[in-house]
């Protein structure tokens, strides 16, 4: 297929804001308890979302807040690298840590989050680079951000409403943790929100715990893009592909098969293809080929971070495979 | 499933009895002939089922005999690691080392022994820690233990008279190794140690190899458990599952699938889950489930430990998966 | 089955001309636009083929030029460790280096060539070793040499020129590289010398893309064949495995299923496989399953060299396995 | 010199409580700010202090309190894998971290702590194995312990009178750490804690900061132990040695020249020396020898634990050396 | 000391032009000729300047040429990741390499270029940023620059002068490197520059080998200073230290002592530390403290980048240290 | 100095005869009781020698007897590597083992032997390449080998003997090694040998301990050349420098101070520097100086081999440095 235009002048510019922590796993097959060794990496949700964003042409920012330290530079460190600005408050507080144990068949892949009292907890809108939201093309941040404390829950509520104000388009990621809430405490703060998001991507099973729906997936983006009056309902149901809901229309996607080296950050590569192609002015089916296209090189790929091209985008798109290209 | 009370206060207590070995391997894909890193690990099948026994409950006593050198605590190091009592008498001799070298389709895993004369070839009765097997509530040894010498075979059997006259509960594992001595050899010296074990673990393809059964494996273990008077008799079969004789029934049990890290111990892990379940009080079919759902965690893990925990073990009876936890 | 004796004495001689690169390549899931670590291994078409024969049984020697440079010494080194004498004239230039991203599906695995300027592009016959062409019972190169430089493809004639006024064997796979030059410039350069060759190994995709021969393997094999008089003509088919063409008969070879760690090098290998076999005494379809055999085994190893032994062929020729061997 | 006795039978024995942490650290040049691996060790005073002893013939054990986590099991298994128990109760909160960045001169070595809201934090007697505090021929613990909140000032109270009124020896290391109190504050909880004390080490420089003391280091030393009736004072003073005062005498000790890999714990190493020798019944100034060498031996090695043996700290009282022994 | 206000709003800006290099390097006490393992820096004195200055409070951008390909992203975004603006222009070429194989006494480091056909060679004005040079509180580049290529001695000039019209402070390092042209080559390339530089650095042993000034080191930065109107010369003698003129006065700087990690960057990190002490305003004399300061630092951290903080700096100048600071 | 012609045509040839070991060393600061991880080399006094000869223009050949496993090929792949021809036997027996744990003042480094019944201590001439001893203008062993068994002592004779019959040049280290023999044993064995030997060289440490001179080294060295009637008699002394013996002159030979990264081999060094002077026809004062350069640069080479080259040890000769080449 031939993507939309990722290289436009001037290209998209998309804002973020969340959290984005530092990640330690263990080597391949080690644990926890007894490595010697662990990989650092850094991730959130909404900083990968950047990233996969600006790997396909979109000029990317991520607003957060971390400490003055080295772990604190860390992180700005490794959203930077990537090509995403990071606008960055500095405050007293932790910098979110969460420790990943890859497993496989039949052990799974665990998560240990150490993200209490992090800076980014007390965040509020007068100490954000606000205007750089109002100033972008589309806003994003996730279900993750409002969950992390009150103060969080309105200072994501604040952004919606300027991006919106300026008329960014905002886009927003239920990504349910149970980790972090109860189902209903979730549902409690994220409806409200939802009536300011035009982009809304939802897992399946996130749809049936916290909105207690779980028709099919069709139905379900119907009735959420009508309920909440979205653009752009999405709802990704992992190996199962994507259902989305536009205009009227629903759209299917399947997922690609892939040789997964780290599943992180799939669903974020997702929202970052799906985001970069619209942004360029692609079609909804177009951006469902692309998120998937961009999630599936994603999972080849060690860390949170979607690193690919457009290039690879589009060969996957045309067959993908698994020779080498000599 | 509901698991046994792995918690019981107090826990139950298991001895076993055999030579540990430092384990040498190669990263992933390089030959012993090339590399130039050799990865080190612990192993041995008693201290491996003491290992897993002790993640699923018990308190566990591993006796051995090393050398007093860097080497000999190295591996004395690399059991106590994991929660196991090392009850290690010291004299002269090496330590057993192996070399792993991990293959994979077609080429497969190979081994290199460079355990002769090693300390525990001369452990008698009188240095050992006996009292502490007396005291156990179960006592475990394997077929290698007494295939390293024939005073290492009247020790294998002082220590199971011990076991006996203490009423403790005898499990032993045939695990022929064909590098080590000749079916016939095997066959002479194991047949009569059997009449001593109550628990029975032994792979099919061994029966049929050194105590010339090659029947149908349900037909094995009830024949093994009549002729030995076994209280339970296991028959392994790989990939295939394991098949169980106690009380005039047979249990089968599959095995569960698996991205193989590192396959080495997986049957010390069947045998430790299996030992763990019943010397809390679990039925046959309980212990079989448990054994199988140990075995095929441990094949996630690097090194020849089961290190795992009891909720992991119940997550895969529950279904497992390869998902992320968060 | 049984193999041939590779165990000659004396052994057959084979003597291969090429360029050898070092080859850098990111740890697994890493990409070169991130990595801060490079594994370093050294492989060249006709180094490999001369390695792979090498480790079954034939002495073989490996003619290029290179600078005398520690990069240089790399290279040298690179090959004699695995039992190869290299023969190199040395001279300016730079040390042909090549990046290697392995990918897995659907991201592929993708070569980065950065080998202009090579030493070797300059070899002309009277700075090498000849002589040892000339007393070897087989000589081998492939289509990257010619295709490297217009010197090269001279040179490349007058050694094919060399063995056959001494009698000598003369083996050539035609590895079209697309990065390296265009399918006509290929052809025109390649028919030439393909007079001058005893044995062609050629894929079947190259003699589509290169020769316009894109029917059935076995008609391109016979046709080949006849149309440049060569004794044995072998199409390779990747995994749909080789069919060969001799003597007025074909021969079919599947491929055989791998857990794969390094795709580069197979088909180097089964040419190695190939060679040793028949210089051996082998027949056409021992050759083959030799050469399949050892393909499949240099799959499961890191680094472009089959560091395989008759040993572990003939077992993969007994049934293979991903067992473990103690 | 001839050491004490360290094989006494039976050994003699030391408790310890304090918090012990995950230590993170980049490779040598790497910093935190950039690294993408951490090598992980376990250390915190108390529990370096009962290796070192451990090491050096006491049987140690070391109480604390951990989360229920695979975090607080690292934590427990760096503990358990040097030989000493841990008796570990376990309850809500963080396992404490810190990151230790290398330097070297100009640069120097710098901690960050992440251990707020650790588990330890809230220990409290009546969960703590306060019963093998009084078997124990010693216990110790260090001025962090009561640093970390005012219910640990408490326990650490509680755990001296109960070892005092079992007869116990009671040492105190006062380990000043500026990060976590200030020096009015540390004196006002520890100076009342010296009451209960019986061996007490402490750093001129903390003596001057937080006691207001800065004379001569054997008048500082003579003082304390005057003013708080202890049995032997040691004043430390890194490279310029120590001084002690027991019995009405001073005694001094050079500090050894060390090729220094880890200057972490090497003050802990000083006391576990200093404690395995007292408690093995040798002489004030033997215990200070054993001490420095145990102290300069642990800087040869990575990680906080002293991992050395008396055969090594001989060696070096009889002139050590950078040879080659074989 | 007090450093001058590093923190200014808004940060003085300064832009470099120059060749960055993909950096190649063996662990330690590994040589090239044998390594399996190469570590990746990225670095060049220009963007190695930039970096120094950005880590001390000026916004910093670097512009070059690179070849839009994996080698060439992974050069950008080592620039990047430091918090420097890579401002690159795309086109043909390679990415220069360099292999820097560390020694120590008495075999030393060596270097091995493979930087032929770089893409930056044929860079020209028009394609680069000169906006940004234009508008930058300063402008820097090295003698390396224009030794690469005739094309990139005229862009040199034009960027110079182009600093120059615009006001901004013009700030040359001599550079020469024997190994890319010969002493006459260099001044007869080189003299006519100075003539648009206000800050000259020059090294003692290259104002002798290239300009025959090999007076002492106050004189030849007198001279210098007079000959081509710099506002400030800069003589540096490495472990000898530095040597300045300005407005008729002359300073001495002392080297500072230091654990050396990597020695390579150590004048880069000088002139950017003097650059941003100028830039903020400081004194001659504290621009020559903190760049001693900054290149001690850089001493101690792998790679070329001086990744060092101004607290660290200040740190240094207060006299530093290298204890553990808890 | 203008270094002998080290590439004479054709080349002197070596032939040695002994013993190499794989070495396993635990990374920096790592103790052997505690590493997860070991680095492979390969080493023994007489191949080593054969490699620093070979460095310096020598045509080396190595004599030893391995198993046919893959252990046997690692080490002799490991000498093959560095450019020496392994002629090696193949038979039963272990392959010899040692375990380096570096340490570093006051620890010092420490040597674990685990090199019984390796195949060599069978080795006998009638399986050796006798003939390759008989054609080589040199012949080299050590102490080490006749203290292995009372087979290879009777070998060490019979091949001394042969080269001597051909008109060899016959050298010998005395390379007394406590860890294997008493000094009145290796006395009563080695001094027999002496008489075949022309050139002897001995520690002045190894000269008092086993053949009971311990007065000047000059002395020594020319007491020895006169008992037992040698060409050439080298004394050395470590740090302290060598003394010779030679035509009835003495010659001394400095030390030269290193930045040591592996000490290992460092006395084989010298020898092989030694050797390739005098076979290239060089005086005895310049032999001493290349061997001290070539020792020198081992220093800084991790592994037993001195991979350093003719250039290098010019330039050491020549000042050598720790500075930058670029």
């Amino acid at each position: 297929m031939s993507l939309p235009a990722f290289d436009d002048d001037p290209a998209p510019t998309l804002a973020t804001f969340g959290e984005s922590m530092l990640r330690y796993s263990p080597p391949a097959g080690e644990r926890l308890e007894t490595t010697d060794d662990l990989a650092v990496h850094v991730g959130g949700a909404e900083s990968n979302v950047a990233v996969a964003a600006n790997r396909l042409g979109c000029e990317a920012a991520w607003l957060s807040k971390l400490p003055d330290s080295p772990l604190g530079r860390r992180v700005e460190r490794g959203v930077r690298e990537h090509g995403v600005e990071p606008l960055v408050a500095t405050g007293e507080g932790r910098v979110g840590t969460y420790y990943l144990e890859p497993g496989g068949s039949p052990r799974g892949t665990s998560v240990v989050y150490d993200r209490a009292d992090a800076a980014v907890r007390t965040a509020t809108p007068d100490e954000l680079a606000v205007d750089r939201v109002r100033e972008a093309d589309a806003f994003y941040t996730s279900g993750i951000t409002p969950a992390l404390s009150a103060t969080l829950a309105e200072t994501t509520e604040a952004l919606l409403e300027a991006a919106g104000e300026a008329g960014a388009t905002r886009a927003f990621d239920l990504n349910y943790r149970a980790k972090l809430w109860a189902p209903q405490e979730a549902a409690a703060t994220l409806r409200p929100l939802f009536g300011h998001v035009d982009i809304l991507v939802v897992a399946a099973r996130d749809a049936a715990t916290v909105l207690d729906r779980d028709g099919e997936p069709a139905t379900v983006a119907r009735e959420l893009a009508a309920d909440y009056d979205c653009d752009l309902v999405v709802v990704t149901r992992g190996d199962a592909g994507a259902v989305a809901a536009h205009d009227d229309e629903t759209y299917e996607q399947d997922a690609l098969a892939t040789d997964t080296v780290d599943p992180v950050g799939t669903g974020d590569a997702f929202v970052g293809g799906l985001l970069a192609t619209r942004l360029a002015g692609g079609s909804v089916p177009d951006a469902l080929e692309v998120a998937a296209a961009t999630a599936a090189l994603k999972r080849t790929v060690a860390g949170d971070a979607a690193v690919v091209t457009p290039e690879e985008v589009a060969a996957v798109l045309d067959g993908g495979g698994d020779g080498i290209d000599r």
